[in-house]
């Protein structure tokens, strides 16, 4: 995984420096600079950090962009307009082009612009990379610490580890045997019931049905079948 | 597509209504629904709704959950709080499986809970399924307006249509001839060139060069090879 670096160019509200840190520690990222910020940290940054406060704290404050990115390996740039086609500048990638990006070594800068202009045409130049969310055409321009929140996010997903563990085969297995014997028993017209097997192997699947959820249906199914068969053993 | 009403549940910030709603409109979501809401709508919210006032200026106001949510089809719940995997409450799907939803019809709400203790056992008991953002195990717990536009940017995603034309075979052939006669032409090792190639080619790939990228590229390499080329009739 890269050394990553937050930059923000020229942040203009206390507010968003602040949510900046947050989103930044909500997915993992610790490392903020700031070049020349058109406003001072205030309590008002530090209470949008909330529990960020460390990453505000840590942030570096330089003069200009080359300084933020001084010796980075890869400057990925974010822009909130499109051009046309033929504009090589504004050529972008959408987010999820970066996940194969967590893959590698190396000091990656992402670059974010100023709350009303963005990043200049100048600064854009220098990116190795463009990243743009894709919007409503009707209201494309998205708060800074919105956008970022969305491409950490991605970002970040790369390295998701499960948390919930799958219903395995077994137990999917015996599912559907007590769903096909209910069937039976309660005398499900026989040319419809492989279109219901499937239609419930499917409802599971579709689900992602964990292993704890499984164990709850099983135990329901179960009760079903027990007293479905004693009524069946007592019409007999 | 689903119609959708994004529900926020006793919101206590004026600021956060108003970023819900420019969060909402950059993804192309126009009904809010707000539950007992704690604070007034102030200027404030007009301000950080930003372009988004109309989403904000026609918001209902509901005095429960169970108003905001009558006759709709699918409640999806949002919580930043995992618990263990026996916590049926609790279990919940990652935003990126909300994709299918997309290519369904119905009328869907989006359940966002408070700032402070985001959405009650009861509540959550009301939804039909659970979206968790995976977040850092550090400090999970998200802004509501950055989780909204992150599960807003999953489900919008599933209906981008492509902007960039991709570079096509024909000019992707072209540039790799190119690439091989100049290899040729400035003697690079012939032991090397197969691997030299494929280099060329996957950078190409993975770059998803476009068609306007990719005649630009042409030019360059028409430009090198007959300089190239010139220069080997002379010494010759």
């Amino acid at each position: 995984m890269p050394q990553f670096r937050v930059v923000l160019v020229e942040p203009l509200y206390e507010i968003n420096i602040g949510f900046a840190c947050r989103v930044m520690k909500n997915f993992g990222f610790k490392e903020l600079c700031l070049v020349r910020p058109r406003t001072s940290i205030t309590e008002s940054s530090m209470i949008f950090a909330a529990k960020a406060r460390d990453v505000l704290e840590s942030a570096i404050i330089v003069d200009s962009l080359e300084d933020a990115v001084k010796d980075f390996d890869l400057k990925i740039g974010t822009t909130g307009k499109l051009a046309g086609p033929r504009n090589v500048l504004r050529s972008v990638v959408p987010p999820w082009h970066l996940h194969d990006l967590m893959k590698c070594e190396g000091k990656v800068a992402l670059i974010f612009g100023r709350e009303d202009i963005g990043l200049t045409n100048q600064e854009l130049s220098m990116c190795d990379v463009l990243v743009n969310i894709p919007t409503s055409e009707e209201y494309p321009v998205m708060n800074v610490t919105h956008a970022m929140a969305v491409i950490l996010y991605e970002l970040s997903k790369a390295h998701i580890r499960p948390k919930v563990k799958l219903a395995n085969a077994k137990l999917r297995e015996v599912a559907l045997k007590y769903f096909s014997d209910i069937l039976e028993l309660v005398e499900y017209p026989k040319e419809k019931e492989p279109k219901a097997k499937l239609a419930f192997k499917r409802i599971l699947g579709k689900a992602f049905i964990s292993q704890k959820e499984i164990q709850i249906l099983l135990a329901f199914l179960h009760k079903v079948h027990l007293r479905l068969s004693s009524d069946v053993t007592k019409k007999s």
